[in-house]
């Protein structure tokens, strides 16, 4: 087939879904949590929101079919991130954290994790899953050699493992009533044994499954909600520090043995990225919305409306060029990811282009749409604020472009099998 | 004298000064109002600051030695504005906005003045000035032939101006007790007799004084809070949407009679722009500062500090970069606008240039600080938020860049006797 | 049909021959040029190119099949003007400037037009057309009311036209031997009767048909080369300063009657900025690869290729980023330009968006290829001054991005009618 | 004495003379070899623009007054500059070349260097020194350990030292007539004894001074130019591949002993670093003035003159604020590394900062003058494409930004005694 850039009728659904939802759902939902206090108090105003969405189907949505789950495609899956967060960005990405959560088990496809995913397929209530990743001191280079590496680690001890370490920033990772989310992922390194000289530190990376239940047989000293953290943007979203002591799981909550976590890992943030670069979109394209409107009715006293100015328009315009070209990116990397042509590296370097390059311009965006409105643009009541607290997150969270994103982009590049126009034109030598 | 950058012995004391009093007044000012859940109850809370600020001499010091005070150089006051800050932006701010608020004096200065200075010429109190200026629709094309023009009014009745309107945005215009500032210059448009075909909107432009007296002899009705804004940045600051109605002021509270006014505006906002320049500097400071101490102690688990990786080195040393040249632009622009070379368009280019550059620049600044700190920066109890939040403002207030700052820099390149390089190396021509 | 990004057998088919094109005819041609001294021994040293060209069929392959030609879709042009431009920008766009010459025969379709397209559909020798627009003086305002316009005329004159005016900067308007293309399609201005004054200048706008027999006929006088033009890249182009005197023409050269030559010249250039798009993404995909290969294999003679230096990694990551995001934008824009969705004007925005955003970018990429390739960059042997000289006048011709192409974006946005998102989704109102 | 951005006398009166002497002797100088084909010859075709310079004192100039020079301040130094590259920077950089060549001279300070610099002082002839560092293969990465290093070499014996290698890019290191310059600095790596394993690559460097006597008195194979490079601007300046072999030199020619040589190599960098940014300043105030005079000129046909365009004046604007801070920049760079405040290590980061930064910035306002002017800017009868081929070599000559300035700006704020602020306030700890 042709390259072609019309919604198919699939496409086209999902779309105009994804819009009633955020009208009707998600457009109202700020008001339930932006006047309270703490970051905690927003985030549990905003289960409504969730069980809505789960009722909708968004949840189910994010697990493929082989699993269960109603998941389309990933050019799917960015109309719709982009359609909620042009609308609202906080509320929507404690749902998406969910399909993050339990992308790991996605890209693992076991029968046996049918059993895991239960809540997550039955539309109801409202069932979070997180994937448990980064750390207090970060991740950035947690596969170095010589470097620390995890905190958090496993220990085998009989038919069990032991889990232990301390988590930050893994949206969801706490749970509705920070007792801990339905399903997390926990990232972790193995230390049954002591690490031979030549073991480079990803040998040792696995992925334990922690259900609300593993929780509660452990006992209430397990886990704990060390602290939240008040966020810049993103107001009602929960990543806050948890803390696991001696968690003791079955082996069926293996997910990936070790040595075997830190592909899955990457391969979740792969899908992810993608998202991120709709995410991105769906801001440039609120702040690209709110600043035309003002430029179209607004004068500031002068003979015309301000879109008749050049410097106005010229903001406007280098705006709608980078949201137009930020979308194309975002479907390309979506569609190749799942589809080829190209190697796996090769589609990789995609998403995580379609992350980086999308997120930094989002920021950009944003600053010249409230450049292009004026100090009216720092009246919170105006979307602007939000769009720019909301946008800063982008390229430093969900891997931070300069330490994690940009890095794989280098190792991509540096492989000898590179082939970078692979994606475009398929492999060049065949 | 030649080119030099030692500071004199006044302007190392004007900085030690202001560091001391931004340490130990400025830096817990944060404290008493952040987690007050609305701008009114914030800025009430930092009259302890402005009380010490005034008894510091910070408000006597804003006002030139000619009419009592003790302003020094616009390099001294670009060097204090920059201490302060790099540590407080939004407690200053309100210091500041006294500033602004009484250059139109300052500018004038005609003995008469003093009566109207006293206050703020007694160190004692909190006294606020305000420019009240911005309005309702903005101010951006106030002077277009064929736009609506200013809708705040005057017209003269027997021995009284009557003074009629809406203004947003003026900083402290409300006072502290949301019934008047101790002295407001409410820019006006005079009614008087209606416009002559030929006539400029710039020649009705005046400017009356309006003192707490005088608006409690109008009566309550007089002078209203229209209402709030809550702003994404400098929470702490008030410039609330206020309503004058019918305010009958005496002759002597002329402080540019029609046709005088815009040039006064425009003088007032010059000074104010090198300023804003060394505002943006000490903002640039604080995040070059704030992200130099988190790569240097924060590995993100790696084998070395995040210093060390190249990608955040070069965001660091761009920071600095950036600051370097703001404040070098900031200081020649302050030394020239005061000292010349060049007549008063060609200094004046360069104030500008100080606004339009280095308030640009800050915003991208306080970007890539986050940038390179990663997710760690999304936390509002580091700095970051704050930074990125008070930085948005400085290119969009005190005259927006887009829309009033590039159109003054646009008309004076226009103009027939524009001389480029006059600032630097004297008039081309002589 | 579903978004996608697999090229179609005809595509890659496309691409392909375009790929064996460049890398056989194209990839030597600068050896024919670059040593000789003008402009004009350069271009008249590429016509064994051209001729090559011709016979490959990429002549015909610019006139659409229902002319008799065996033009593809325009995402299938943007392939192959890719392909030849990431190997030889200059002798290509002699090439691709016939294809816009003829393009306002394209668009107006008439059957009686094969007479003239006789030449381009042989596969015979050389035959240049041009579109000659371009006017010393500029002709970003050309339609701007109390302008000058156009200086180039039209007077009618019993059964005939008689053409009179300067032109400059239109690709091919020489022709081989300076005197006169096989076709060009000359934009001028009717000034039969005196313009009434509430004439719009567009309404006088009309394209006049000129072919060498024309000239020829004519006599001597009638067409002279006034000037060539020594540029800093694309040495090999030719447009030049040219002049037409009393060049009489019969009635049936009329391929636009006054009034419809604006909305032609205007669509001749929706199709070309879609083009330039092409080109951009050619000349940034070469830089990347030459860049790449650089940091691959040079050390610096330090102990590791310089690809492992983060700085040079992030400058080649960004300009892959960089030129992936402008192909996919480029393909959305030649996909939309013929199917839609969205209406005219949304359509021509996403081409105008693909000139301007690309073009900027090209310019951007090759300055980052430098900086991460160092000193040896500024050595001619290696291709990046060629890189930068050429890609240099991708913001500036075929209507300069700041005077020409952004202001149509501003006139887009400023109509009632604009729905900007009608190209990716539909119209927003049905 | 406190900031002053006055000219003193002796500024003032060496930018008189640099502003003459510019426009008599450099501006003309361009026709002498703008038209040659060779870098050779264009090169030699200035050996009259070097004698007039060097008649005019420029030479004698960039020699300390210590070793009998009458060299001013290092702001002198970058005034003078500016004016000579805002008119012809190719001409001069073969002059200012030579006064890097004789810099490290000026470092070292010994009495017995009068002898070297005798035919500097003379005033007479066209005298060429060069600093011979750079080698093919880069020198980006010389100091790492586990690196390849300088492929040049000493190696004692006896009373004499070989000196053999091969050097690339260094300017003026062939001389007029390609036997070599009258004293060439050459940085090379001792190899007497093989290296011990502790030992650090800076611990072989050594600076050895050649001169053509020397190398006449080594016979004709001892110095060879292996081949020129062609360079996309500064077309009149030589560079090229060079060759020693078997050079014998007496003891009184090492200029630094091995150990020493690296420190005086990066200081001489160091002052080049300031006057780098001085030539950028340059060629931005060509780019504007030029860009100016044609947007105030040029309606391109429309009502008014480009710059009543709100576009086309940010552009102008832009590029203006951008020199104006490069200008106070390097001027601040400049007196602070002979003045302070700061130790050593603060005032080498801003004479980076002035290299880094102002080269950079070179670069971007070019282009965007181009934008501005649009396509009128590619015809090389004006001076935009002169100005962009001569910029693009600021960031990538005299230390790589990306490989060599940056990395030296990283090294500086990863040392823990870095104080950021000090060439501002003073040292912060007393």
């Amino acid at each position: 087939m042709p390259i072609d850039f019309q919604l198919s009728t699939s496409e086209a659904g999902t779309r105009a879904a994804a819009a009633a939802f955020a009208e009707k759902v998600l457009r109202p939902s700020r008001s339930l949590y932006a006047k309270l206090p703490t970051q905690r108090e927003r985030f549990q105003a905003t289960r409504p929101v969730y069980e809505a969405a789960a009722a909708s189907g968004l949840v189910k949505g994010q697990i493929r079919p082989e699993l269960g789950g109603s998941g389309g495609s990933l050019v799917e899956a960015a109309i719709l991130v982009e359609e909620c967060y042009t609308v609202e960005p906080s509320a929507s990405l404690t749902v998406f954290a969910t399909g993050l959560g339990l992308s790991p088990l996605n890209i693992v496809q076991k029968p046996e994790l049918k059993e895991f995913l239960a809540p997550f397929l039955s539309g109801a209530g409202a069932p979070l899953a997180s994937l448990v990743f980064s750390e207090p001191g970060g991740v950035a280079n947690w596969l170095e050699r010589g470097g620390r590496g995890l905190n958090t680690t496993a220990r085998k001890d009989g038919n069990e493992w032991v889990l232990n370490g301390e988590k930050l920033w893994a949206t969801n990772s706490a749970g509705w009533d920070y007792k801990g989310p339905d399903l997390a992922c926990v990232v972790c390194r193995d230390v049954t044994s002591p690490p031979s000289d030549d073991q480079e530190p990803r040998d040792s990376i696995m992925i334990l499954l922690v259900t609300r239940a593993d929780l509660e047989r452990n006992g209430p000293d397990a886990f704990q909600v060390v602290g939240d953290v008040e966020t810049m943007g993103h107001t009602s979203v929960s990543g806050p520090h948890i803390k696991y002591t001696n968690v003791r799981l079955p082996l069926k909550n293996v997910l990936c043995a070790p040595g075997d976590g830190a592909a899955v890992v990457n391969g979740a943030f792969d899908s992810s990225a993608v998202l991120v670069g709709a995410m991105s979109v769906g801001l440039m394209r609120a702040a690209f919305d709110a600043s035309l409107a003002f430029a179209r009715s607004d004068d500031r006293r002068g003979a015309v409306p301000l879109l008749e100015r050049q410097a106005v328009a010229d903001l406007l315009s280098g705006i709608k060029m980078q949201t137009e070209a930020c979308r194309a990116l975002v479907w390309k990397a979506a569609y190749v990811l799942e589809n080829g042509p190209g190697d796996y590296d090769a589609r990789r370097e995609l998403a995580l282009a379609a992350k980086v390059y999308c997120s930094d311009a989002a920021v950009k965006a944003v600053t010249e749409a409230i450049n292009a409105v004026g100090i009216t643009a720092y009246d919170n009541s105006l979307p602007f604020a939000g769009l720019l607290t909301n946008a800063m997150v982008l390229p430093i969270f969900d891997g931070g472009n300069v330490g994690i994103r940009r890095r794989h982009l280098q190792q991509l590049m540096l492989a000898p099998s590179y082939d970078a126009w692979a994606t475009t034109f398929g492999p060049s030598k065949q």
